[in-house]
């Protein structure tokens, strides 16, 4: 039985967590911890868990976690998995950071766009990108994975076919998401109360969000040169759920949908969660919501020379723990979908 | 391997059924019938089973069913389930109907309110009510289950135990429920459409809503004595749950918070998916969402000498396809929470 | 031109009471009253009023403002009206006070729900409770309106001629009531965040919420004497809207649909914003949106002896903001409906 | 007063007009048109006229119609107006065409893209386009307007000036829009029902929704040569509201912020629906909503050399009623804001 403790079990992505370890056959979670509702029961805090969780919100206790967990779980705000990780604790326990702290292997970068000191740089070359169907391979052995951010996950999946395989013009990439407001977390904010968000939408973030390197960083490898991209997160009135409609220029204006379905298929053929669509299939978001799917689909539009890639997920599951659930699979040796495996909720 | 065969597959009870018996160990869809889709790819018809479920939808052929099945779920319109039913298919498979042909042990009663005439009254002797917390023994060896209604089963959960024990006057009990947009199903009407339904909140159906003669049934047997009540149901810009608000004169106006939770724990001190809240929690139908767990709290307003009741539940689950489940396992000795285990989904 | 001063402004019952009085042929806001905004554009605050609102926020200095305004319109906490009247203001200012200060004729009462030491009780007798249908000829000539609350509003107006009439029996009502979001308010609380809120319903203030004695005291008078209720408010996922289902028992099991409707119409016959629906219909909360119009329709549960009464309205309009400006208009001799006369928004 | 009959008057867009003219000081709706609800009452099919309009509705009857209007309004389906328009009407009565027929100047396109035969070919030249703030003073002295689409609004103004003043490289210009569920109108559609909608995002139409040649021919004006674009549309779960977030590279990367503004202002500076946002603010739907705004907001994305322009109105207000409204009271000398003054609604 694989012990997890989260740090930041209280945010959605945290209970989110502890939603699919409870149907996971060999994980327990020994530590729900939490900087707000200390000592106060977490089902109190999530009631949705009365009657299945009993346990107590503990400190943040890294220390004292790395002593009775086998993986942490850090789904806190950027800075705090870097603040806390250290030689002695990746000694002897497997750490997933939800946060931003290890996906960005320029630590200037990093500095640039979340506007923080990062406190343990030297950890950020032995980090993995815990992205499981690119780097499936370097996760298994690691310590420290980060855990990719949910607009990201989105995108690069939608995208890096097309890329690496140089059907598309990197840098004509233009990204377009759109997000539930899960995505927003559970922070007291003006913006995030209910009559703000209903009945509205809107772009926010516009050509400075923080998920953009990432995504570039990513794409760049596969493209096998440095890529500059154009990313608008937008906000939707529903809970859950990321669509990313991303344009870029084809390379060979005479491609078709076959054709790129060729390269989804080279790149994802024996995927379980990433599902190619039928020719003409749009995602919607929700067919995805409650599961560990990414859902692709792609049209040609000819006039342009342009494909119009459209890809949906559950941005609290493919798009945060349901990966970390995912990575810790990979690092522990379990089947990966343990825990996964459940179907869509629809309606 | 249970063999499940699945009579209107293609409504939203149809398709969570399907959702349920995809993650039941030991249950396994052999035939998904529709009217409508005949011979199309059912995950066509519910694109969140895209390459979950590759079976084609089939006709409603129950005689043909019932040499392939070992049970079959009819979740269809009143009148069906009656009007194919007969000996030779109860003689070879077990029958769930989620519909309300068999229901309400007087078929006068059925008639007038359903304004339909029974097609095969000779077996509503014999259908055993299937509201597993309070009939599970007589559930376990029958043919013929009729699965309870959703704002029946909201509605009979709640007021049973203080019903049963005397504790408050049947007569005076007025239930006033609110269901998501679920319940009115994936037929095209006017009042379904997203921009009727969003935005707004009314009541339906008032003092003539089929639901309540079986609620009023359910009860008598509890009171020993015929009950009649005032139901009401409302349309709530939600897809799923519904909450059940009721009323009722304590017979006893010094009866306290924990004398009535007594009362609630005698009759469901052991129900998994019965969770009676604590002292001062309110229902919401949130907690319960994509689960089988009923939430249940109630309060005593001492100036005008009643309680209120509350109760939540998904009508999808425990309001339908989950209770059904529940069923199926009771007959054939499945643990009675397999393919339920599955913990409520917020946000 | 009626010099208009707002107290609160930047809540949502203040910025309705803008939309509503930029609307106005013969009101002017000259001070946009905030708390938390002083010296910012009321613009920035509520941006569909940019390019229609040059002003800045101001402090709430009620002793400034009775020399600058006509009228002050106080949209704030409980509290802080009673804190702030005195004579020299009340010589100089008409007010008119959205919070539950002067609602309440009973000092005692209202410590007692509300849990605040009133501040200004000398005037509580001279505060005439501004519900404009039934109180018209009293507002006209008086310095202090209490403007009744929401869920009050349509409670009161839904049950009042039966009351009257003597055609219910006012200690068997049950209000069972429920709000769109906005009734909650602007404030920064988790279970006001969207994704808390959004996809559920749920009671609160069960039992003890602080219209309550204000639904009594009111219907006491239409009584003749006191009379004790049932009132249970619910959040429903939706901006605006307010529906209230009530039950109580015919005091003549014979009475007809027709019969009420002949007492409401004797009440109500000349309103222009009450509307009584037709037989069979059922009101929603969407068919008044953005209006100063209450439905009301009723039916009759032979079964049961009781009546069902139904009631929507938009808490902001009528419930709030509307009445304030209805109010206005009859303390300054302006026509009723002048600046109410919007068509309902629908969808 | 102007006289008004409404062809269409039970769709949406239909129902809108009616809210709109009910508050304009010199209209009056003589002929509510509908093809599915003849002889019923208006207010019985929108009960949220109830008692305000007591209109029975009436066939389509063009012929009729032009005796009794000084105007008519067409709200429906492609193809029906140019099937009915003729010499005679003309010289009677105005049209205004809410739908495609009359947009666009090519007959073969809009063959092509409405997989429709013109009925009426030799009035697409006279038609004038109705977008206002583009074309007023051709407006002014027309017989036949054709009204623009919702999104070709949006997507037209938000462009134009960078498109006219060469600023941007039109065949850069990549429209992605989210649109409310009103868009989709009345119809009864799998697709439009409440919960296939809730809580989920969807492209639709990619590569060949049919307001792409319409946008395309107005923008081709501007620029003086053909423009080819993309363009996206997507299904937001709220009602009303149209976003468009536009993408283009700028034919100078040094432009800033401030020029491009001072483009907007050369265009539209004296415009008083189009509302440009300060810098650095997004325009959100919901600061629109019910109004006759159309708000926009730029950024520039310094490392793409690229302009992301942002466009908000009400899909049934400034993309349909109101803009036919403002339309209306060009070609008869009204002030063109009559009826048109109403303040955003928010929340």
């Amino acid at each position: 039985m694989i012990k997890v403790g989260i740090i930041g079990s209280t945010g959605y992505a945290g209970a989110e967590l502890v939603r699919l370890l409870l149907g996971h056959k060999n994980a327990e979670i020994v530590w729900y911890g939490s900087r707000s509702y200390i000592d106060q029961k977490y089902a109190d805090v999530y009631r949705n868990y009365f009657k299945l969780v009993e346990n107590i919100c503990r400190a943040e206790d890294m220390d004292a976690l790395a002593e009775e967990a086998d993986v942490i779980f850090t789904a806190t705000p950027q800075g705090l998995c870097a603040s806390l990780v250290n030689e002695e604790i990746l000694s002897k326990v497997k750490i997933i950071d939800l946060s931003a702290d290890f996906r960005l292997k320029d630590v200037a970068v990093y500095e640039e766009w979340y506007k923080l000191e990062h406190k343990a740089p030297q950890y950020i070359e032995e980090a993995v990108y815990g992205l499981c169907e690119i780097n499936r391979e370097k996760i298994r052995p690691a310590r420290l994975i980060a855990n990719p951010g949910c607009y990201t996950t989105t995108s690069i999946l939608s995208a890096y076919p097309l890329v690496k395989e140089g059907l598309i013009d990197p840098d004509t990439l233009i990204i377009d998401a759109k997000s539930g407001t899960t995505g927003a977390g559970r922070g007291l904010k003006l913006q995030n109360l209910y009559c703000e968000v209903n009945e509205s939408i809107k772009a926010y973030g516009v050509a400075s969000h923080r998920h953009t390197p990432e995504i570039e960083e990513q794409l760049s490898y596969a493209a096998g040169r440095p890529v500059t991209i154009s990313f608008t997160p937008h906000l939707v009135p529903m809970n859950r759920g990321i669509l990313v409609t991303a344009y870029a220029s084809l390379t060979d204006r005479s491609l078709t949908w076959a054709d790129l379905q060729a390269a989804y298929e080279r790149q994802y053929g024996g995927e379980k969660f990433i599902r190619l669509l039928d020719e003409g299939v749009c995602p919607e978001t929700k067919w995805v919501e409650g599961s560990n799917f990414v859902d692709i689909g792609w049209k040609i539009d000819k006039r342009c020379g342009r494909v119009i890639i459209m890809a949906a997920l559950d941005n609290l599951v493919k798009g945060a723990a349901g990966q970390a659930v995912q990575n810790m699979n990979l690092l522990f040796g379990e089947p990966e979908d343990e825990g996964l495996r459940l179907a869509p909720v629809f309606p």
